[in-house]
């Protein structure tokens, strides 16, 4: 039997997760699986009949993990995955995502296949970060899709020196600059004039938010290389300046701080239905099958 | 009476045009208006059997003139009937564009309200352009949205020197260069990263298109200068380059020509029907209501 | 005579002020014209031998008001002097900025012209801002460049809702939300992607960053809207969000909190040397005459 | 010895370009070493006493190439020499491109260093393209930068159908689709908003020209991804399209034709003097240490 221990994991805002997510464990343990319901997921939804595991027992004990949810929750139980190898489904609970791909009234079907085998598997890169204060380490994560360091909302732009493998590449003035993963190219460094990286590409990309100097363009660079990024000055005494990893914020960094990007040791392996491809998505994300513009083309 | 007399103007191309521009003009008879039918039109969609005029006899005799096609048949009639100063309205047999608003299926509850005086009126201006060569004259036109001058399809781009008001602007090394009307803004120089322009803004823009130094960028200038484009060089010596007036062509510019734009001496009124309102066609056509990323946010 | 009573307004964090603000004075009185010397600028360089005056003063006693510094001094300087229509010339002590265009080094010949009649005048419109919570005026500015809603450092977008004249625009879910003027079209809005209007158009643009609708577009308004801006939500409960005058800041908005901006009262002179012109400017300060591309065009 | 025998190879139109190949051509045959010249090199420049050959001769007898021109030069005598896995330094007579990084004047000492076996070595895919109708082959070529689609110069757009390995990716509607290699990102595609790739990424990047959906981006796809381009329509039936590869030109492309993209079994190796680096170039071509704006940040 594929996957024979299973592991839910839910979206804890979400009041309306009940029903669904208790509608699956039920066809899982149904079709003879052993369930295992997140441990925080359990408490927000109420769903306490089957066994409760931390990411940590999931990770040791699943072979497989569905979240339900939307991206957000995604990234989040992808990071705490990782390490473990176990593989993701995401089951979208409201508007579909770039990752959670299976609608949730299309989910028993899309399963039942999924669960006999029949899937396509993607691989998808983490970042590894660590903030530096001289040769203090003041914070480490884990991104899925992007580690951005940004000014605070007072005014005035940070500058961020770049250093990759040791080597100069640039200071950037800017309200921020995005490291972005393939998976986080269709993210936030999107909407700052990013281009979308195909999941298989191995490499990061880097993209400024409001850059000073116009010529400044995002730079993909590959995925093994070393990002040092030193915040050399804010706009402002006063300003302020944050990283993300994720969702995850820091907000303490003062000049001089250093933050450390490269590849994680591990990868998150995202499993689809049978047929699914990386450009459907998009285009269905981006809206690409509707042609907005008209006036100048004799129509 | 409102509009005693009521052009109607067609898309040629369009088989499916016979049917609802009887039914139109039948219903303007019958309401005891005089209809005429622009004289192509009536050719192509044999609706013959009202009397036909040329776009001048329309703009001398009729009070209104409807046109029924997409933004292409609009952007002709107003070209043809802005010296007249005879009142536009488009009812698009299509997907609906910027300035041809009426969906055809609506088009008979509209028109009664507008045909009975409740109606929003626009007036936008148009570009009047002309081609030198030394001291002659080449070509002379009309354009509602834009002048575009372009290299042909030989690689090598066009270099442009632009002047307004005898002062140098800038030298574009580009694909090509366009200036638009506030009309022109939501077509083809929004592709190119122009922005919009609210159609009572009195101004002309002009946006490279694929310009080789990476800090040009859109420029509003005011609608009162005249521009003058020399074309430079071209970047091969058989490269070739053409002007565009909307869709009209010229094609055999040369190195030395001069295109010369100003604001045309008539401006074109469009009427919509009450209620109208220039930002709901931009949601609606920019798809704004949407929101197609997410997966950093959350959710 | 022209301008017999000249003000003097400095930069206060240079250090290197001292020298030519005292060699202006002197000039200037040896000409016969009065001085005085802005209160902070005063106590601030110890050019303390003419008589000092608050922005007031000036105001009601200046025929003309000289500022050494960058377009950051000169943007204080004109909200300062806007209700009072005393004219405004920029020296600039450093890099040439976009509104304070004569090097000090060239000033006092570029003085002794325009001091005799011969100069530019060029009008500046300024935006005034309130931020309302209910019925209640919590806030009130000016700005020359820009007003400015933006997240807070911490993650997550605002969603912002703007209407023009009550009438409905769109709702940007963005980091920001920029209202330029003309002269802030360089400024931070450049960097966002907007055009730039030339100083005599008489409209704002406004320009989403990093918006998460791929299709939304720098918007070029008439100047005499109104813009309602209403935070209707934060990305997160804790993002926090605040609204920068030029270089001031209120960061305390709440959701519901709403900004009006609209034209201010009053316009800004400035006087430039004779023979000045817009696009000089431009093309120095984007560095437009280099062409850094190649390799794809035969050379 | 490294590299007893050496190639030259020059751009044919520049006349200036006789001195410097000359004077190279005695310093490397007093170092001993056998000098050939390209066969066309010599005919135009008059560089004649040295055994002249063709690029498949000097591919199959010499060591190394050197090219004496631009950017241009270099692509074609890299496309011509990359069967043969000849390496090729570039010195630029004139000004100094992304991959022609060596000025004529530092050629003398940069090349004792590098002849003595002090270099960088940097691989550079190629592209390998071919244009079928139907199922026959109608031309075919290589490209060290891109191969572009697009129309020719008359009104409207052509619209793409583009697969890769098979799989549907998108229809474009634009002025045309820019396939660019990693050398390439910096050329043309730099123009139209696409990102820059560093030379070690293993990817081809796709750039749409002025894309009629706004929401379309640039895309980062697999090297060893094979794109299939179909043509399926053009804006105009008369309108016309080409296809480029680097400066290469296929005019005569009808409706149906299809543009097959992969990576070219062979790559091209560049040898820079010791301590180059990529982002250096980047730096100097894109002018990242001039800081443009200014106006909104204090100064």
């Amino acid at each position: 039997m594929h996957f024979p221990t299973i592991a839910l994991i839910g979206r804890y805002q979400d009041s309306g997760l009940h029903a669904p997510l208790r509608a699956l464990a039920t066809l899982l343990g149904q079709d003879g699986r052993k369930v295992l319901v997140e441990a925080d997921t359990a408490r927000h939804t109420g769903v306490s009949e089957y066994p409760t595991a931390t990411f940590a027992q999931i990770g040791q004990q699943a072979s497989l993990a569905i979240v339900m949810g939307g991206d957000g929750t995604m990234l989040g139980a992808a990071r705490h995955l990782a390490p473990f190898d176990v593989p993701v489904v995401g089951i979208n609970h409201g508007r579909l995502g770039f990752i959670t791909d299976i609608p949730v009234e299309a989910a028993q079907v899309a399963l039942t296949d999924l669960l006999q085998g029949r899937y396509e598997t993607e691989k998808r890169m983490l970042l590894s970060a660590t903030v530096w204060r001289g040769d203090q380490q003041m914070y480490t994560a884990t991104a899925l899709n992007d580690v951005v360091l940004n000014r605070a909302g007072r005014g005035g732009m940070i500058e961020v020196r770049v250093e990759i493998d040791g080597t100069y590449m640039y200071t950037q003035r800017a309200d921020g600059l995005i490291v972005a993963t393939p998976t986080g190219s269709t993210a936030y460094a999107l909407s700052s004039a990013g281009p979308i990286l195909h999941p298989e590409i191995s490499a990061m990309v880097l993209v400024p938010v409001a850059p000073q100097t116009l010529s400044n363009r995002p730079i993909v660079v590959p995925a093994n290389g070393v990002l040092n990024m030193t915040l050399t000055a804010m706009g402002r005494v006063d300003a302020g300046a944050s990283v993300h990893f994720d969702m995850q914020t820091w907000s303490d960094l003062v000049p001089g701080d250093r933050i450390v990007v490269q590849r994680a040791a591990h990868t998150i392996r995202f499993l689809h239905p049978a047929g699914y491809n990386f450009f459907s998505t998009l285009r269905r994300k981006l809206d690409w099958n509707r042609m907005p513009r008209s006036g100048n083309d004799g129509d």
